[in-house]
């Protein structure tokens, strides 16, 4: 599922001699973001919506590439980034990014540390499509690895606040 | 020359499937800024000295695909931008930028609108490389599309400047 489109079709440049699933792991390298952050959900049992999501911003004059990995991917939005004067190209839904997202990074892996996020970030998607965040023991799995990626970026809770209020 | 050395050996994952020189460009579309600034030379005929540059940024911590871009392209330095706390690799030698760097981005094309700033780059390195910079009347003819590169960043001296000590 990771090829959604060949190459050929991938964009304006058609006669060129890129790959373009390399490319967009290079890029991602460059500018992507994996995350999982967390939200108060009083009605759920745990107390706690996680959300994962792939984001990449650029220059709002610089769109194409972001719409050209929407429809590689086949999901997605592009929105203006309310934060600064850039688009951004969000993935959230649970589903496609195991069936899309997470497939390409293992078969196109970044060649950076950021890698690394990324293997969090697919560990945690790996167990919340199955489910396990749904339960206090199994959210406590995965607030911690979330943590971890992006230490440089700004977080939302704390994982000691999650983790109290979840009663550990 | 683009390719110097074949994927399978452009670095530690080398049973995966990424076309390293796709990778690149999409990583340099993310990343890379191609500039040419200039610098007061009185002892150049001009009395300006043009030196063209791709430079790449990293969080220091993430330093493997520079490295992996100074090996792909056998150009270039790696070294800590006294700006921030990143690592940059640059290229800045003419003859190899010519010979290695301008010919990669023809082959494997950036896919957003900062392909525009390398066909302005390579125009200027082409020029250069003929020796056109070196006359008034050749120097006047790359200030100006310099200073269409990257217009979102910080710049050097500006072009009226140049061109006022031309004579223009």
């Amino acid at each position: 599922m990771a090829n959604l489109w060949p190459v050929q079709d991938a964009g304006p440049q058609d006669a060129c001699e890129t790959h373009f699933p390399s490319y967009v792991s290079g890029y991602v390298d460059g500018e992507g973001c994996f995350t999982v952050s967390f939200s108060p959900r009083p009605t759920l049992r745990t107390g706690w919506e996680a959300r994962p999501s792939l984001s990449v911003s650029q220059n709002g004059d610089r769109a194409e590439v972001l719409l050209e990995m929407q429809r590689h991917f086949a999901c997605g939005t592009v929105r203006p980034d309310r934060s600064d004067k850039t688009l951004k190209w969000e993935a959230r839904n649970l589903t496609l990014i195991v069936e899309r997202i997470i497939p390409h990074f293992h078969r196109y892996p970044i060649r950076s540390g950021k890698q690394r996020d990324f293997e969090l970030f697919a560990d945690i998607c790996g167990r919340m499509s199955r489910g396990e965040h749904l339960t206090a023991i199994g959210l406590r799995q995965i607030v911690c690895p979330a943590a971890r990626m992006n230490p440089s970026g700004k977080r939302g809770y704390a994982p000691e606040v999650i983790l109290v209020s979840l009663g550990f």
